[in-house]
């Protein structure tokens, strides 16, 4: 590690944008996180799926709970495409609570008061982890396009780094949804001996076609955008954001379900009396999904969009095995709990299925539940009460087993 | 009727775009379509479902087969949302087959050797019926969003202006998929003794939720193009091609299932070597899908997308009697045959199960067929022979009850 400082990079202010201070202190998060961060130098370089390296790099996490003297009751909070280490502290960007506040605390679920929560932000992100907004220390310039594309697998590496870091030989725990679950399995995958147990929530061994087919469509819409300027809108002071809010829209479309949409907003106008004959948002659910556009542009990097969404499309944990998934699992002492939901079109229940026959057949110790839910992929970040306890009942089992008080 | 002719409105053209000299043909077809057309002057003013009135208007219009001398053989076939009045012969602007070639010709399904088939540009539409892309006769400019809004109902009442000056006081029958099945919905319910039997295909009584945010993600990708210049594009000379390739790309991906996508595409790379690490289409649903959204924008105005998406938005044929869908049936003669595909998720078969139940409770006459494929919506364009049959024997029966020859 190394506590080399870069220059935070800030786009030129632009007036009259009303998100303007918010994003300025999003783009700060960049360079200079309110977290804790972890330098890296040529001592630990990053070697990336590409067989790029990255030579200066940091990670920005935090904790939450005590490391107790064994080092043995670490949990390691992995979080989803737009999330980040704030899972269970207020966001310094949003002023909004941790996004697993519901999960991660005193006396919740992944208890505070038992385990030593870690949650970083991922590489490629833009809450401090180095990503495509982060300065490139080699040339003092933002790094845009030119920083390597990052997979999954990297950025467990860059995790595997910050664990070490750390001291922590051995994670009891990794756990996350969606994206999440996806580091979740590239861990237990690739190191097999440092975790005692793995939580993957909500998610697939391997992105599908048709979740490609939507990050695709939203990267689109990202680079349609003239602000995106090729990458190079944070040098030259544009702002992508309304490419970035229909990519936002598009995807939130596919984090809830239709019979959610349709028990939350059916066809509600917005004027109760009448339709408006208009373009302008006449049903609840227009103006909802706008809403989510143009909040998300305040608080994430359109860069950090392209390379994130790349990531999850690129995973396949058992390319290599030749799409053999047990073969990856084989002989792991990993104990799993496997969750989804029912109504989660975008990585619905046949995608944890595959992954929990891939552990029977490697011998694995795999619990896993199905919950009834309506709120389709989001309800990983919602507040159910079985998956919950489903969670609790896991952890204290192997907490026993592992001996943590 | 009259038979006012008004200039063409063209784009002025636009160097180095590959795209042009089609677009250009397009934006032809607005006011001088490669088609039959009726025009209306204010002897038949369209009075619409937002109480505004067009005076002058035309509807540009295809025909296959002969007029029986009973009159009594004709069949109005309605197109969905992108599709047009040339069901059966080549498309002028893509030099394509007719979208429904499989269905409608000599010996097909809907047989014109039997069947006298009108298929009329929709209103709001962009090859010949007025739409935004027309000129508007009053003032000599693009109408652009200085056009009313129109619905479902709207497009129906121009088809019957239609029906009219062509004689025919009573459809043999209307039949259509998607939006085109909205249109057959809604002349069974308008007009049911001018309706002697319906074929409303993969379509629902009313657009969902979630479908109307799949629009309204369309949409704000269309109006989130500067090129788009609050729908003045046309007389600007810009042209919203990349936000309308955004909208057709997410659209897209609703047209098909994630079994049908997974079938074709896999995740099978471009390369079939190795991932590239970049954010050019790596995956080969990438680069269909980009060709989709490419091809779609040279045949397609933009306005136009905004105003078919938000008819069928505003669909919803119970609406007026309190959500009561039997009550709009009750006491129809017409004979009903309702098609649904397992796959389809956009228009799933629940939604058909819904027009079914309210037809049977209205005591109308109904069958009714789920047919099994991996295709998704775009299963009622494609070659399902299961389809083919249903809709030959529905058509075969019904015509013998009518006395057809």
């Amino acid at each position: 590690m190394s506590g080399q400082d870069a220059p935070a990079a800030k786009a030129p202010p632009e007036a009259g944008d009303p998100g303007m201070e918010r994003r300025t202190r999003a783009l700060g998060e960049a360079d200079q996180p309110s977290s804790l961060v972890m330098r890296f130098g040529r001592e630990r370089p990053l070697v990336l799926d590409s067989g790029a390296t990255i030579e200066d790099w940091q990670i920005a996490y935090q904790t939450y709970g005590t490391l107790d003297a064994k080092r043995s009751n670490a949990v390691l909070v992995c979080h989803a495409l737009t999330g980040d280490q704030h899972a269970a502290s207020r966001n310094p960007v949003t002023g909004k609570p941790g996004w697993w506040e519901t999960m991660v605390g005193p006396g919740k679920p992944i208890d505070t008061d038992r385990y030593f929560v870690i949650c970083s932000n991922v590489l490629g992100g833009c809450m401090g982890t180095t990503g495509p907004a982060s300065t490139n220390p080699a040339t003092g310039r933002v790094w845009g396009l030119d920083l390597p594309v990052v997979t999954i697998r990297d950025m467990v590496r860059a995790q595997a780094a910050l664990v070490d870091a750390l001291g922590i030989e051995t994670l009891f725990c990794v756990a996350g949804g969606s994206m999440g679950g996806m580091q979740v399995l590239e861990w237990a995958a690739s190191y097999p001996q440092r975790v005692f147990c793995a939580l993957p929530i909500a998610t697939a061994a391997r992105h599908s076609s048709q979740n490609i087919a939507f990050h695709e469509v939203g990267r689109q819409a990202v680079m349609a955008d003239p602000e995106w300027n090729g990458g190079r809108y944070l040098e030259l002071g544009t702002n992508p954001k309304k490419g970035l809010a229909v990519a936002r829209m598009a995807a939130h479309i596919t984090y809830m379900s239709e019979e959610g949409l349709h028990r939350k907003f059916g066809r509600e106008l917005q004027n109760r009396e009448k339709i408006a004959f208009g373009f302008d948002a006449d049903f609840q659910v227009e103006s909802y999904l706008r809403h989510q556009g143009l909040t998300f542009v305040d608080r994430f990097d359109a860069n950090s969009y392209l390379y994130v969404t790349r990531a999850m499309d690129y995973f396949d944990l058992a390319a290599d095995a030749g799409g053999r998934l047990a073969q990856v699992f084989r002989g792991t002492a990993t104990r799993f709990c496997i969750v989804s939901f029912t109504s989660d079109w975008l990585f619905p229940t046949e995608e944890s299925k595959a992954v929990v026959r891939a552990l029977n057949a490697a011998g694995a110790s795999v619990s896993f539940v199905e919950i009834e839910s309506d709120r389709g992929h989001d309800a990983f970040l919602l507040d159910e009460p079985e998956m919950f306890a489903t969670i609790r009942g896991f952890l204290s089992s192997a907490a026993a087993a592992r001996g943590i008080a």
